[in-house]
């Protein structure tokens, strides 16, 4: 039996014994333990503290004495005094084993360390991001030997670090050379090891030790709004996050007027490429100001779209993205680099990881919430809507994976609404109505007070009073419904059929004022029968959607919804069940996921071992194409009214009562809107 | 036994029983018989053209029926009447076995067959391209099972020719879509394989059956000009050549001063680098042209070049390579695309290979040289020089293999010569001068007329006479060395000393006239004191280079002498064994290779064997560096006689005496060449 010392690391667990001598950090290697190291033990980075405990600790069966650990040395000294070390904490390749010790690797000196997002549903990151620092000292030229200057790089990361090969994307090339003469010959490379690619590829060079650290995006590249997290790929925190409107707005509002002006423009599809790389370029640079560091140290970027985005992103016409049988030029996940993408204002060998399409209609968005959500995972029937332009929707459980994708079109995100807007302050985004008075009330973005409240006008009077956003239509449309003033066939009653003058003529139809500052030169914001109209489309489609998988998976109740998308995260799950946006389920069981296709790229960027996880999910996923299935068509149309009379609805019944009103009577009507109803009905 | 019918395949000799009814492609495949096929059996490429041989074949033991094989086809027929076949020709993939039969498989329905190479002493080429074309039917799209293009692609490469799994060079991505609807789902792909990547890469794709053909450019790029073959992929065939300058001549005649030029100008080497660009560019749009050929069916080059004009190609500043040690940034091969290389005329996806650098001074060039020239394959000791205006210096055997490169500078090509001139018409390429009467005779380029022949002034009325070129200029210095008009030292006699009125007084020394048309108002041409000068360090920068790998291989002597380079072609051997370029060898073991390193070139672009042959090879060369080698300083000062003295010169001997003749006496010498020689020699 050996009477080395042992050494237990905690929180691991793992054990060992090593000989007096052995640095801390060379036994964390050869146990596993995951104790991080940029300098390769050089007592320069600081990547590998420990904290060494002392007296006796009966559950590790260890006693430490005083000694059992080197003592505090000169490297230690210069490091401290030179950039400080919190107290009791040792650099792991400087304090030597003298006697039984217990070694706490603090979650900063992990390199797969947790990641806690801050929502509470949320689950944790772990951290194995692709792209990682090595800090080498390179052999210097010899003319008798005359290698070039990366031949002895990829020596010194065989040597120091036990990285058998490497490649080096070719704009790297040229830096080289400058950088390892400023350095002296001692320089940190970032090394990218994609899943895809069987050697590390270099894609980064700095003199000497690097310490300003390396960053990824994680982008959301949705057809109205492009948003960004600059995450630090060391620690896995959001150092910034910055959103901007798509551009390809101009060329169309949705994904299938995009596809028609492709196909109607020569050259349109370079065009709306153009388009979007030279907006994710600026936001690139304004997200790296926003985050005070250097874009040349984002060196991984993951983008989750949908298909048209992922075509046009790409340089590929969409057209056949617009047409039976939908078909994607390619359905995998990409790996590339910023040079080849054309995005410029990143470093040209930055590396670039699009994820896999699930079909022509659900994209790496979708993916991205099914990498996000795990409803492949999950023990019961969970049904996940990502609410956007278009709808992505999931449904499934450890046995089986539907997804489609529903054209719910912009009118959940306040687009093609009279009175609506983006989410921005000024916006209403929520309205109760009250069932007697048929009186409103409502907060707006900007102001945690209601407009009944003591202080609103006050607290309101910077932004004003200007629109209403998605989730405030949503609680509009739900509340004229409980309130009484929409019938479930969707037509608004007239003042005299609703007992308020709030109901006003409008056209030959009505609206509802929920807001009227005209007499101050103000607007007048309302809910009209159009935008009633718009609304009961868009929930239709979703409803549909959802419908469609649940026909598939042979079911008539999931156990659970999550909304998902950024629009999700503010919607009220009791509106959007009076709405009939989602199916019949508690309401305890409805929750928000916040911008889960956001989650899975940051997931993905922070985790390599992730992309093969979805990749390899992808696959098992069963796609549903809503386009061309008569069902999605008859669930569309049953799911019309506000909620559908085809199902029991028994939860939303323990939520709320909606009063069986019908507008539909007298002359109006049968040339109005009853008219046009009925015709859409048929 | 079995008693299936016998096919025996030639000129392979394979041989195997196979059922009635297997069709010849698939017997030859599965006997690994090297038969050819684009289409994969489908009767529409003709690749697979076979010739039937009837009767007794007792050599093979077949006796060989009518009916062996299936009857002429519809197939056949069609293809015949539409292209034409010849006479006893059938198509592999259509004709079936019915008996025993002998195949023979003539050399252009082979994919390795041999290319044989103009000059007599080449050796030919195997055809192993690294690109092929692949004929492939893709399942149409079904939403069902929603797969992208490409995926279908990789699907039916992986069911039709057994490739297990491709990846996609990004920029073809956009073509799949467009190739595959105007293909109706028949289409042809190029594949590069290379030898370094684990998947064929798809570069190219076409509608149905390609029939243009792939082709590769070979280019040798020079300090001083840049030459390039465009070479058919299948068939190996040279189909156009065609050089230009190097345009980066205009920031330095030689490598060195380019290298200054980066380092004393700021943005210089970028400079130089979109120089040499752009001019490959238009290299590449000239010789497709010229090869009546569209550019974008280019899709591999081979680059040969020095490590500066290495650099300047790949954007790295060479300023490392300025000063010892002499560092490249990096000395392997290197493999990327033609977009990556901003090389706009090529394809973006097309593939770029440069060969590996043997040291800092000793680069791809040389590689190619000692991959065409296979020094290590000798069984004698040879010496192999290629003279540009750095010299490629390789000795070796089967034993060991050196090199080094000498920095001959630009004499050797005429330039620096007081009446030089590139190799073009109207330049005098072969020169005598009579011992007796020390009247010369020449020939100029484009006529083989001597100067004293009758129609030699009809013949050259064209041109004119108007320089000496490289070849010219060694043939001039030698002649006068052998008619004892220019002394061992170099120096030429007055009128006086040697006799003759040609010897005419230039400046403080004297110069000899070859020409003297100015009575009609043309050019004289003379060799002056100072081209003398020029040459012999020229050639005793090359002899000395030669002479540092004998030392370091203990020799005293070669076996044989190569001389490469496209001037190399031109040179005399008898002339450069007089002048002291090469060191003493019987003549008939002096031999001329011609541009070795475009060979190299050519070989590694029809052969990818060949590269992974080249990069052991070049770790395996021992490289020699002269720049700080003394005695490289000591063999230059040694060399400096014409011819020098050091050694005892038995071959020389053999071919002509040289009369030991010596100016330097009196007080002209004193103070002028007589002094300078004297104190080189110090």
């Amino acid at each position: 039996m050996s009477t080395d010392p042992l050494v237990v690391f905690t929180p691991s667990g793992k054990r060992g014994r090593f000989a007096v001598g052995t640095p801390i950090l060379t036994a964390a290697r050869q146990l596993g333990v995951d104790l991080d190291s940029v300098c390769g033990g050089r007592g320069i980075c600081s990547k590998c503290q420990i904290t060494p405990s002392y007296g006796e600790f009966s559950k590790h069966g260890v006693t430490v004495q005083d000694g059992a650990l080197s003592e505090w040395n000169a490297v230690e000294e210069r490091y401290k005094s030179k950039r400080g070390l919190k107290e009791g904490r040792r650099l792991g390749c400087q304090a030597t084993v003298q006697g039984d010790v217990v070694i706490d690797v603090p979650p900063e000196s992990q390199v797969h360390r947790q990641v806690v997002r801050k929502a509470a549903s949320a689950r944790a990151i772990a951290m194995d991001p692709a792209t990682r620092l090595y800090y080498i000292e390179v052999q210097e030229p010899d003319m008798h030997e005359p290698t070039g200057d990366l031949e002895r790089i990829a020596r010194a990361l065989r040597e120091q670090w036990d990285i058998p090969a490497i490649t080096s994307a070719f704009p790297v090339l040229g830096r080289l050379q400058p950088a390892l003469r400023k350095g002296a010959w001692k320089v940190t490379v970032a090394l990218h090891k994609s899943h895809t690619d069987d050697k590390p590829r270099l894609v980064a060079i700095w003199p000497g030790l690097h310490e300003d650290g390396l960053f990824g995006l994680a982008i959301d590249l949705g057809s109205t709004t492009i948003a960004a997290h600059l995450t630090d790929l060391d620690t896995g925190a959001v150092v910034a996050s910055s959103g901007i409107m798509n551009p390809q707005i101009r060329f169309g509002e949705d994904l299938m007027s995009r596809v028609s002006y492709a196909m109607m423009n020569k050259g349109g599809d370079a065009e709306m490429t153009r388009a979007v790389r030279e907006a994710i370029d600026a936001l690139v640079i304004d997200i790296a100001k926003e985050g005070g560091i250097d874009p040349s140290l984002i060196l991984e970027t993951v983008f989750v779209c949908n298909p048209v985005m992922h075509h046009l992103l790409m340089g590929i016409d969409p057209v056949e993205l617009g047409q039976a049988p939908f078909a994607l030029a390619t359905s995998d996940s990409m790996s590339l680099s910023a040079a080849e993408l054309g995005l410029n204002a990143l470093p040209a060998a930055s590396r670039i990881y699009v994820l896999p399409c699930i079909a022509g209609h659900v994209g790496a968005d979708a993916a991205a919430v099914a990498l996000s959500e795990e409803p492949g995972k999950s023990d019961d029937l969970v049904l996940i809507v990502d609410v956007g332009t278009n709808a992505e929707i999931l449904l499934g459980n450890r046995e089986r994976v539907l997804a489609c994708s529903s054209p719910t079109g912009p009118a959940f995100e306040g687009a093609q609404i009279s009175s609506g807007q983006r989410a921005a302050p000024g916006a209403i985004e929520r309205i109760e109505i009250d069932p007697v008075t048929k009186e409103p009330r409502f907060r707006v973005i900007g102001s945690d007070l209601w407009s009944d409240e003591e202080g609103f006008d006050a607290a309101t009077a910077g932004s004003g009073i200007t629109g209403i956003c998605g989730s405030g239509i949503i609680e509009a449309v739900a509340e004229l419904r409980i309130a009484g003033l929409l019938d479930d066939s969707g037509l608004i009653g007239s003042a005299e059929q609703t007992g308020t003058p709030r109901c006003v003529p409008e056209g030959r139809t009505h609206a509802y004022v929920i807001h009227d500052a005209t007499a101050t030169g103000g607007p007048r914001i309302t809910v009209t029968q159009g935008d009633i109209r718009a609304i009961q489309l868009a929930k239709s489609a979703l409803y549909a959607g959802a419908r469609l998988l649940m026909d598939e998976m042979h079911v008539d109740k999931v156990d659970r919804v999550v909304l998902a998308g950024a629009f999700g995260a503010h919607i009220s799950a009791k509106h959007a069940m009076v709405l009939g946006m989602i199916p019949d389920a508690p309401l305890d069981k409805v929750s928000s996921a916040g911008n889960a296709a956001g989650t899975g790229a940051r997931i993905a960027l922070c985790n390599v071992a992730a992309r093969v996880e979805i990749e390899r999910v992808v696959g098992e996923i069963t796609k549903v194409e809503t386009a061309i299935e008569p069902r999605f068509q008859e669930h569309f149309v049953a799911a019309n009214a506000i909620p559908h009379k085809t199902d029991p609805f028994p939860e939303l019944a323990k939520i709320v009562t909606l009063p069986p009103v019908s507008f539909n009577t007298g002359g109006r009507g049968a040339d109005g809107e009853g008219g046009r109803k009925r015709r859409r009905r048929g």
